[in-house]
């Protein structure tokens, strides 16, 4: 609701869906008191778009009943993602995957790809285009807001019992002490040793990109950090590219920002990213591992919350009413 | 002075060496209390052994005074690192650089490697001398302890302010916030865009595996965990090793601790590490952005100031005894 309101989106009348439990409690947007509404199968009806984020389950069972009525669904969970036929969608990177979908034409989903996947891909995708990314290395500093308002709130009541009694003992969303500490990401493992975070940013990537040539490996961490997720990156390139370019490619780049002060050693961090639309991007370098230019380091931070999930997922609401 | 103790080092007397500022303070070890003694020319008479931990200036002016009065010198700082004819020795790594030192042969000077590539080699040397190691994409996930106690306190205190105070207010080791944050290792910046602490892994590991053709490239990243680092540490192998052998590798290593147990999501954290010898490895596994067997995966916890530190330096003193 905040994004939609500091974008100025246009609207002629809003609902707010929820479960059975939460209807009926009261929410203020812009100015105007809303009354929550029970989600059903005739919730949709005369809407031209709803938001998803209720989890997976939901959005499996009601996204395909709001298209029937006509209702064009942008959705934040990863229930549609890899479903053929479904754009997933950054709009600075792939807006043309959902050219064909406009208000007032037959209704979609359209997905909103994982936000780790979002902030690598609004650094990487200039590169990309300019030289081509043959494989890509990504380790990850996950911020807790990806788990849940629920992890932020343990996250921060851990920490307060460390620094004030020495000993932490709230632990309920995870098995083990997040305050002061970093632990593989919690979704779930698969076959192959990757968990999903992990194997969502090599899949999503592929299908964003239309190119299933690049090689990618993740290794995703969750970090003691509040709201912003960081990554660091390694590319390996098709064709050459030296820093000075990719810097200035990023440069131009919608939606990022570059702060890459190597004199005071100034570059981006968690707490630039937090609560901004932009993502970060610095400590751009040749990758000495690779000789002739054809590798890259880059460090990214981009807000989880927003470029990472609500942003893009008002964006592709944008997206179809142009 | 707790290693010395708790690894039973043998010594027939000790001398507690710093500045004139420090000369003078008590310190108890062993059950014996010593007067700290200004540290002057004249200190290494007569002494076998002396661990240098005063920083990069110091080593340089008193280590070769120490050598050349006959004591061997251990050394913390990075002064000798690189200087042709000094051993960089990681104990269980390369043991054999020191082979020709023994405490009453000719004196000579021995390095203590960077803590990040200590804690990185201990796991990655095994799968090198079993298949070959072609390239190294590291990335850091740092403790407060690299940057010294003053900046543990100092995380600590902003942490205390921030969940206490909801702001921020000392900055004194730190130009930045630490608390919920993290940022670029704070080591100097050099000409090619990477920073100190990243080159010592590069150049370091070349030395201590006595092998130029390894291609590395590193990010390292201050994380506001207290002491034990993390590492992300992606492979390119000369030949194919699948991860069921560098598992088994692994588990036959010295001084190295398996934690992957995937059914329970449960790997390596700081906590894990924190105060202990072993350097702890998970996530292993067969990297899908190489194929052919040809890549993998790690993630590897050791503490800073043990294994990083002070364990390596006494374990290096006892090989100069045996």
């Amino acid at each position: 609701m905040r994004v939609l309101s500091e974008r100025d989106f246009p609207y002629s009348s809003v609902k707010m869906l929820a479960s059975a439990r939460s209807a009926g409690s009261e929410v203020t947007f812009e100015g105007e008191t809303y009354v929550v509404e029970e989600l059903t199968e005739d919730s949709f009806d005369g809407e031209d778009i709803a938001l998803f984020s209720a989890g997976g389950s939901i959005s499996k069972k009601y996204g395909p009943i709001a298209v029937e009525r006509g209702c064009f669904v942008v959705d934040n969970s990863s229930a549609f993602r890899m479903t053929e036929g479904v754009p997933l969608v950054i709009p600075e990177v792939n807006p043309e995957a959902m050219a064909h979908m406009k208000v007032g034409g037959k209704a979609g989903i359209i997905a909103n790809p994982n936000c780790s996947t979002i902030i690598a891909l609004m650094a990487v995708t200039p590169i990309h285009r300019a030289v081509g990314v043959e494989r890509m290395v990504v380790s990850t500093y996950q911020a807790a807001s990806g788990a849940g308002a629920l992890a932020m709130k343990e996250l921060e009541q851990q920490t307060r019992e460390v620094v004030n009694d020495g000993e932490c003992k709230t632990m309920e969303i995870f098995k083990w002490q997040y305050a002061f500490n970093l632990f593989s990401h919690n979704a779930p493992m698969m076959e192959n040793g990757y968990n999903e975070e992990e194997m969502k940013m090599v899949k999503e990537t592929r299908k964003i990109w239309n190119f299933n040539d690049v090689n990618i490996t993740a290794t995703c961490i969750r970090v003691p950090v509040m709201r912003a997720h960081a990554e660091s990156i390694n590319l390996t390139l098709k064709n050459p590219l030296d820093e000075v370019k990719a810097k200035e490619l990023l440069s131009k780049a919608e939606g990022v920002s570059i702060i890459d002060d190597r004199a005071n050693n100034r570059f981006p961090t968690p707490l630039d990213a937090t609560d901004n639309d932009d993502v970060y991007v610095g400590r751009i370098r040749q990758d000495i591992s690779q000789p002739g230019n054809k590798g890259l380091d880059l460090f990214v931070c981009g807000d989880q919350i927003k470029k990472g999930a609500a942003l893009n997922a008002v964006q592709c609401a944008e997206l179809l009413l142009k």
